[in-house]
């Protein structure tokens, strides 16, 4: 959907960035809380949540995203949460879904398996089914995350059968080695297959996240932002970004395209607010 | 071609906007140097020229042409001088080929016929092929201007039949009603049908002007900017631009992204200044 008020999708952590790589990287509950704390008084419209353990490394644990959850409510009311039940590393349905449990607003649905760089990510057709289908019975909305051609098909196929009901956001990724490029082309070629009353934020994967954010903002997209995708401030990659770093540019480009954030309130009131909280 | 460098294609006259849609616009050839060179200043990479007469309507004359290129060359001396042959007012050959024995750089050379919301603008390919001769006759580079796929491709005619020859630029024109759209899709279908070693810019009639040399800045393409696309500053049509605005807006786009312009210079000595020169 083609809007004059932008949908930011705050990514603060994500499951690759370690303190190791960048000091910035929140990665304990109070740091996750804080900095999207900061965002949302800059401005955004879904926190899109990973849990880390106390030695920074991804969980799946509902006890460790309860604690997140709590902090960010305290803090930003109305934000809208989604939480990742991404099979990278724990690959058991039980553990994945443990989260939607918590019935945060949404989660996010990875509309099949596909490879990262240096390995697979298995999302079966059962799995897929599975989590959709938990979140639909407590209330959770699906972040429809896409990296692919044939994933945004999948989505529609699952829309066809009942297995996910409206609204419809979708997350298009671009920049990975074995899926979507981040170019005009291949972008206009993703949202043409996607119908137009959806919403739809496009994200970059490193150093294509400022390009791909830019040119969504300036047609009218939403924007994924964050440390989860991109730890660089710059296209040398010498200076290590905050979130706050990324997030200011990105309200600057904004401003220069006369737009504004979409509150979370108004895209909850889409209908993205779990409706059982 | 994508690159760090950024061409900067500057527009400031047209044929459309008068002094009474915006007193901005320059229309007497000593305004159109003065903004000429102030855009020089600001850092421009080719001036895209239309000449009016002395009640500012639009022209042909060789003799208001001469004026311009002589006081463009003198303030701004590596400046790639481009200027239109357009038949939009003047239908005839040796009016719109006039201008082309001045010897600047470049000339507009639209690939066909097209409409635009008001009237047909008829570019027969005789009439196109006895330009390109003329130009090729005169050592003036084609500026190979296209608002729909067919034009693309019968330039590419015209390059396999050795009637232009390289180095090869063309200037996408997008947001005309009988054309090209402002969508991500249709910018990446014509840059995808032009091969990768060519330079490419991007322009945006109207209120596209923003939203697509901005996304083309982000994507690494030229971006053709001035009033003659575009008289308004802000999206809501409520404050009249003046070229510079416009451009020192594009500098800010170029500054978040860490590019520069690509100098005059450097594009002249890909192959673009007129030799004969």
């Amino acid at each position: 959907m083609l809007s004059n008020k932008i949908i930011i999708n705050f990514c603060p952590t994500g499951m690759v960035p370690t303190k190791n790589m960048t000091p910035h990287v929140p990665v304990q509950p109070e740091e996750i809380i804080e900095q999207t704390h900061e965002a949302y008084e800059l401005g955004i419209t879904i926190v899109h949540l990973h849990a880390r353990d106390e030695n920074g490394m991804p969980t799946w644990k509902a006890s460790i995203y309860r604690d997140i959850f709590e902090g960010i409510r305290k803090y930003c009311p109305d934000l809208v949460i989604c939480a990742s039940t991404s099979g990278r590393v724990n690959s058991e349905f039980e553990k994945r879904a443990e989260v939607i449990e918590l019935q945060p607003d949404m989660c996010s649905l990875t509309l099949s398996s596909l490879n990262f760089p240096k390995q697979a990510s298995i999302n079966s057709p059962d799995m897929i089914q599975k989590l959709a289908q938990k979140m639909s019975q407590f209330g959770v909305h699906p972040e429809l995350e896409c990296f692919d051609l044939g994933m945004i098909n999948y989505g529609q196929y699952l829309i066809r059968k009942g297995a996910i009901e409206g609204p419809y956001y979708w997350n298009l990724l671009f920049g990975n080695i074995a899926g979507f490029q981040a170019n005009f082309h291949q972008m206009g070629t993703a949202i043409q297959s996607i119908p137009e009353n959806h919403f739809i934020s496009l994200a970059g994967i490193g150093l294509a996240q400022l390009p791909v954010t830019a040119s969504a903002i300036a047609m009218g997209y939403g924007a994924r932002i964050g440390l989860e995708d991109n730890i660089w401030f710059d296209s040398e990659k010498r200076q290590l970004a905050s979130n706050t770093d990324l997030l200011k540019r990105t309200h600057k480009l904004l401003k220069v395209h006369e737009k504004e954030v979409m509150s979370a309130k108004e895209f909850g009131n889409h209908g993205f607010y779990n409706e059982n909280n």
